[in-house]
């Protein structure tokens, strides 16, 4: 069993704010990170599915193939957008980095091995900044 | 003469828009960066200072008092905002990476000496992304 | 299950020195990390918290919070100090890259439940340079 | 149990191609990858070690000894190689990362106990590109 | 005047031999450089042009059209391929980062104010590896 | 003229203090930097030399050649030393990034042109974290 991983990209904005809350209480959990009129990130995802590799090929999965898929399921649905406002998967749910990354996998899994069927979703790994990531493993 | 860099970070939302076009000439220009809602970015600054080392202390001028000063002036003024709208000194312009470090310059330069008299602002680098910059020098 | 990890940072210096052998062993095995008069490194410390995210803030845990609780427990205790000389917990010890992970983990370890209760620290992994690091999970 | 990691550095040029497709399929497969005329990468390698610290060293294994055994096995057979041409232990196979990465476990598992005999390798993780890498666990 | 840069990335092979000598000469002269059989590298091309900011966007010139420009002028011809016998500006020539910096400005500097009248390329920087790269400027 | 640059790492301690100020004011100019048994930095020094290639080689200096310099000149008299006590040419003096870089350049500038008849030294860059470097060209 080998793993592979492939690094995407998107940009993005959000805000973190529970609508059920007071604007204090917004403030005082989540800072500036509440800021009414949003602020944003470059976000960078790593995507890991293990596998065995194909003989014929060397590949656990073609590297392309995974890349065109992640951005065909994800980047594509939030780049350039606004996470609270424009993402329909993401509608009524707080964007938070642990959200994107489990929503994330509810589209990625079942489509991995749809294309590569020995394959499987074995890790996401999302950098929210240089400082702060999120991971998930399914479980 | 001796030159010091201070990185600085901020996270904030923009977007790319001429409010004197149409939204088809905004996106034909801008692409997805003209998303009415919004995006945005993880930008890192790089705060260039030139001056003779003091003696005494064996510096052009503290990295702390640097950084001190870049928060105070720009920093605190960006961090987790959005530049087209939250911004006093960004109202009415494009925030692109061009124009917010000519706009940052206008901020720092007049300050550096008062804090540093021996000191000048030298050079400002801003990164939008991994893979674009800006720079501006004064002039 | 979500695991999250934020990047703390420290500047120290040490030596690797065993005061039970002799000079000249202490070079064979050691070499120039035995320098008598010490060296240092920048650290760079990545902090894993593991949790089921908290459906009112979609937070596995505040990455400010985590930031402040490993700063208070650990970086202030390391960050500019003499690892050999001015650190209580490290006396009498090694301050190799894995002693130091081993020794932060006990003080970490059991103050994460109490700031957050249904989280654990997961794993540490400690820079010492750009090409070696070690990690630990606790067992 | 304590985790080190060594990163080590290789660069080299390789092909995928299958000698058993037409130049069509091979091209369809692996794109511009098979241009007949080779292209390289700077590989990294990160290779994880898993030991108890010895107290008298602190050290699951010196970083330094653990440099100079992949250096040894498998760097210098790689360095500046071409990898389908020059290296005796991939005669025959698809250099993709996942071939490489699996033939190098053969190579360092077995000879890292013998030079530090409580230690195992754990883990090889192989990056061809800024986005690419794979990884291997021995099983 | 405000200077933008932009980044990209290339994968090739090359070796560095001059037919002129003998093989003992290529190999004191140029080490491992020399291996008949090639070796390769991730090149990373950082593009500097410089100009006033255009008022109507923002932009010294769009990140987009310069990627665009780069990629067609350079990157597509240079990308997994052979830079000895693949390249047709590189024939006969030694390619040493140097050598490639100095055809690359010559490709690109008069296409420039072609797409963006007001512009002019200022410099630019090609990383071989992590601790190698050279520059141009034109002069 | 083609400019070249070769980036070297060492690991030191040091201490910033005037030792004809009291401890309060080095403290309150110095903060922890001042911290009595040192504290340590990965320093990054990138070198940067000019000239025009050599016909023969594509090289304006051999990189290697240029590793090797700096390694003789600046980095084995500063790896895994004590910046304060260990190193003679910076006896009495403040070592600060400035200080250094000025001292390193001292070193440097004559070596260059006697190893490389038609290149001249003409950058230094010294990172002393991820967030501060200093710059010396010379004059």
């Amino acid at each position: 069993m080998i793993y592979i991983t492939r690094k995407e990209h998107f940009n993005a904005a959000h805000k973190l704010y529970n609508t059920n809350w007071s604007e204090e209480k917004n403030l005082a959990v989540f800072g500036p990170c509440a800021n009414a009129n949003w602020h944003g990130h470059n976000f960078d995802l790593y995507v890991t599915v293990k596998g065995k590799p194909d003989p014929e090929t060397g590949f656990v999965m073609n590297y392309k193939d995974l890349s065109k898929l992640v951005r065909d399921s994800i980047i594509e649905r939030v780049d350039h957008k606004n996470l609270n406002l424009d993402v329909d998967f993401l509608q009524g749910k707080l964007p938070s980095c642990e959200t994107l990354i489990y929503e994330f996998w509810q589209l990625l899994a079942p489509v991995i091995p749809r294309v590569a069927p020995n394959c499987q979703l074995h890790a996401l790994k999302l950098f929210e900044t240089h400082n702060n990531y999120a991971e998930y493993f399914g479980e």
